[in-house]
């Protein structure tokens, strides 16, 4: 099953287009769970637990884990393992190397630790991600528009008319549709703090997996981007929030604050979705 | 002590600007060391035993390290624990990503493994780095051009002439050089694949650390890209190679082969780098 056919599945099943950022920090864990990587795996599995019949997808950032070395990666792996099977798991390492390198990305991330879908830069070039995007079933997802403040330094410049006359995002959402005819297994990634960019990546490449973080602590307008997400297309949309799903609740009954934070996402999101497909 | 200034030592040192990189692959190791994680510990620790007074700084890539997950990255650490405290050493995590995020990987990556520099990708702009940036005594080297065959897919775009001009390498080099004087830990890195985009670049950002992977297995031609590195500019250049060192001898002797091999490139550099001064 595809990447694509495998994240349209899930969001059926749990009537969904929400993916749960495991971006767990340590200082901010209910104190009861103690502190370190071993609090970080069990604030996961909790998170997984009352989450798994909201989300359509988890997306763990490997910075949060790699904070703790080695003992943090082991609390990767095993927060991977408590993912049921059915539910794709992104990995958000931003990968972006030379292919010798990148090849052995694609061994840890995919054929090791079993990540669905990795997030990837695209400053490299195609041959720095072919062995990535050369994994069937799996998924590479690229940044087009990324949804920090900042992220028009480079991805909003204007290209000269030979090459495009379009910004350099509208650039990089051309090569994930060529990538995505050559491999099949690329997607694409735009911030929710920017809805009018992503309408226009949309409106790109309308057939690819589209992940939107940036909603929730980020303040993306959930709104609007669910408005632009569904104007087109008909790849499947996982919209990552992290911070106010995991963060929701404090103190011993924490968990219940945290899933009431995901049926509010889920819940919102679907609204307005269905504003989008009757309007 | 800045970056720079350690690089500098370090180089003055062992009349050096060979940077190693360690980049362990499990079955190019000679077979008497075993397999895996431990084998990749043991392999390391007798490059570095070997160099260590050839080299003026080391480069593990990540990559390689992941590919085991946490056992990889205890192997990791502990290499770099076995380098001596005055050669700098260089994580090549090519790091981006938002700020929150960004501060955990310099959490990691600088304040626990003790890293001295990391090298990153420019995409998401200044705000995304800022926190490695804002690490005192250590380096972010943000990717200019880089060595691969398909940089260019993205790197050699022009820009709008109002946008500069010029081509998406040539920007990030100029944001460079304002990160750098911002922050004072900033540096670049360019391909030893071509000498030209290098040549170019140094002009832009001559006193800023200049880091150059692509010699040796690569193919990038080493005396082209000395003189290049060295046409101008005041700011350190360590030159990467990767497997034609670590890679060169088999068997129970293998490691003469790769003392021969780093004594044979750090020679060959210092021969150009002569020419350059006399030119």
């Amino acid at each position: 099953m595809s990447f694509s056919q495998k994240l349209q599945q899930a969001a059926r099943t749990n009537d969904s287009y929400l993916c749960v950022g495991l971006d767990p920090v340590s200082e901010q864990i209910p104190s009861h769970l103690g502190r370190g990587p071993h609090a970080m795996v069990a604030f996961n599995k909790a998170i997984i637990r009352a989450t798994q019949d909201i989300a359509c997808a988890y997306k763990p950032n490997l910075g949060f884990y790699m904070l703790y070395g080695h003992d943090g990666i082991r609390a990767l792996e095993e927060t991977r393992r408590a993912i049921p099977d059915h539910i794709p798991v992104i990995l958000d390492a931003k990968v972006g190397d030379i292919d010798s390198t990148t090849e052995a990305y694609a061994r840890g991330y995919f054929d090791e630790m079993r990540f669905d879908a990795v997030t990837a830069h695209p400053y490299m070039g195609k041959d720095g991600l072919a062995p990535l995007l050369k994994r069937e079933n799996r998924c590479v997802l690229v940044l087009a528009k990324t949804s920090n403040p900042g992220s028009g330094d480079l991805q909003d410049l204007i290209l000269s008319v030979d090459d495009s006359g379009g910004t350099v995002y509208e650039h990089v959402a051309a090569s994930v549709v060529n990538w995505q005819k050559e491999f099949g297994t690329c997607g694409v990634v735009v911030g929710a703090t920017y809805p009018d960019e992503l309408k226009r990546i949309r409106a790109i490449c309308p057939d690819v997996p589209l992940l939107i973080p940036g909603v929730g602590q980020q303040e993306g307008d959930l709104e609007a981007t669910v408005k632009a997400a569904f104007s087109t297309g008909s790849g499947p949309v996982a919209i990552n929030a992290s911070r106010s799903i995991i963060f929701a609740g404090e103190g011993l009954d924490y968990i219940e604050a945290v899933r009431a934070a995901a049926v509010d996402h889920r819940d919102r999101i679907n609204r307005a979705a269905r504003d989008v497909a009757t309007a």
